[in-house]
């Protein structure tokens, strides 16, 4: 089959065998998939990942174990948990030790024709939910993880640190559950996108008074000097929802932590049947950021555009 | 009157003029103070603090503005807010940005004769409370506030990293609580009293398996590399309290704070009434954590005695 491998420069080859469905897995035909920054960290060698990337995708169920799946339209939890140790029995299978990881870890992706995932990580898509709004449902699963450190009956103010993909799909998210919210960040078009969104939005080398001082503050810049920012942003006792992942040790100082009484909280994947909700009930949009889309014959190309600076959401279709 | 001074060597005087009661501010003869790493610190240059330094103490009130407290014998809070900014308004005081703390910023302590604290930071002291029992208050306060982070229908298990004083007192709270409770530490002597007080223990460069993976780990070790293994320990979607604080930047690995979803707490001070509660109905019983006393004419030698390396809790008597 057609397939994008990385080894790990990124080639298309024709001559992919399809994967092999195991007891318990489903065969998906994959019609959408999403260009992620991970997918570009794994075109640099991270995680030593080779193989078909690609873990943001919609697609059709053509071979499964259980016969109600055949044929449904189907989004993934990309954490595939073993099933059977204690962090999966209690609901933790995002944490099991021996996890794969949908064209991450141990499980090749979405940008091929076929891609086979467990039936116990499917998600259903209703027909009201669009290709291109389910295709989002993985990173918005990751966004609307956020909300959970709102306070329902005092939803306050919220900044976003960071400006791509995964900031903008955040900044919408809170915005579009009450939260007043200020996207900081460094490309005027992708603030220009937040706005439409409801968000309020400031230049990072242009911060107006009293956007500090925040209860929530999400650090989602992607680089090793967010956190510091973040730090100086929030209010004493209040939350920095941590997105950033940075390899490797950072230099910072955490002593704010201690004296203003903070929380900080490491939020990596969420809920995709949360995500799917919120698509069907309309309560955020994120087709704004779609800014390409490429068949999967040109998939080399679309992750080199994804991977120019300022790049909002590319789409690869089946 | 007499008293301890750094500027920033420790040295005794005795015509230090007595404290000028501020409106609403009570006027309290020392009883006993407790030395704190704090003030070893400021002793050390530490927030540029000169004066009379203590804030560890239990006294009774000669002078008031509400005659209710005259006679009484009394704990204090130590961060006195100004009670006019919002902070201070939303019960945030503990966070204003012009408080003074006693004896470590803008106010002189407990190491003298006399001291001035506002009358609404006070908390009457019943007497079945004793003053060596008292003394202890403010930092079992400190201690306290991390069962906040304890799911009281879970109590689960803990792991406190570091024996010195808070880390004794911290864990002998967690253990009262009911949360089976490992302190890992580098002193015998210390561990050994910690399990007097219901707790197990581990040396810190002989870890028995199973010790990791711990749902809850307090980070009290006073050293910039104690958040490195507080993360190592704790378990997938678990809570690090933070109660060190390391002046400047450190150089630290925080990916597994996203990879993990962890939550990094911030702590620092507590509730004295809920101390005093404590201490009153025999929850916790910090008593054998005193090492030595001193009266308040060789307080110089009771902050040497408190710098020995592996020392607890040495108090100065008035």
């Amino acid at each position: 089959m057609l397939a994008l491998v990385l080894d790990p420069d990124p080639r298309l080859v024709t001559d992919r065998p399809p994967p092999v469905r195991a007891p318990g897995e489903a065969l998906v035909r994959v019609r959408v998939a999403g260009v992620c920054d991970t997918d570009l960290q794994l075109a640099r060698g991270y995680m030593g990942f080779s193989g078909v990337p690609g873990h943001e995708f919609v697609g059709e169920v053509v071979a499964a174990d259980e016969p109600r799946w055949l044929g449904r339209r189907v989004v993934a939890d990309i954490n595939a948990g073993c099933g059977a140790c204690d962090d999966c029995r209690t609901g933790q299978g995002h944490h099991c030790a021996t996890r794969t990881v949908l064209g991450i870890r141990g499980r090749a992706g979405a940008f091929a024709e076929l891609v086979a995932v467990p039936e116990r990580c499917l998600v259903a898509v209703p027909d009201a939910v669009s290709d291109e709004l389910a295709v989002f449902a993985e990173p918005l699963a990751a966004a609307l993880h956020v909300l959970d450190e709102v306070d329902p009956g005092r939803p306050g103010r919220a900044v976003v640190l960071g400006d791509g993909k995964l900031g903008l799909l955040i900044a919408r998210a809170l915005a579009g559950a009450g939260v007043a919210t200020t996207l900081i960040g460094r490309h005027a078009h992708k603030l220009a996108l937040a706005r439409a969104g409801g968000v309020t939005t400031a230049l990072a080398d242009a911060l107006p008074a009293g956007v500090g001082g925040a209860p929530l503050v999400v650090e989602v810049t992607g680089s090793a000097e967010g956190l510091a920012t973040a730090l100086a942003l929030v209010a004493p006792r209040g939350t920095v929802v941590v997105k950033t992942t940075v390899a490797g040790p950072i230099t910072v100082d955490l002593a704010p932590v201690v004296i203003h009484e903070l929380r900080l909280v490491g939020s990596r994947c969420g809920d995709l049947a949360r995500a799917i909700g919120a698509l069907a009930r309309g309560e955020v949009d994120p087709r704004p950021l779609i800014e390409a889309r490429y068949p999967l014959a040109r998939a080399v190309e679309a992750l080199a555009h994804a991977g120019r600076r300022g790049a909002l959401k590319v789409l690869v279709e089946g």
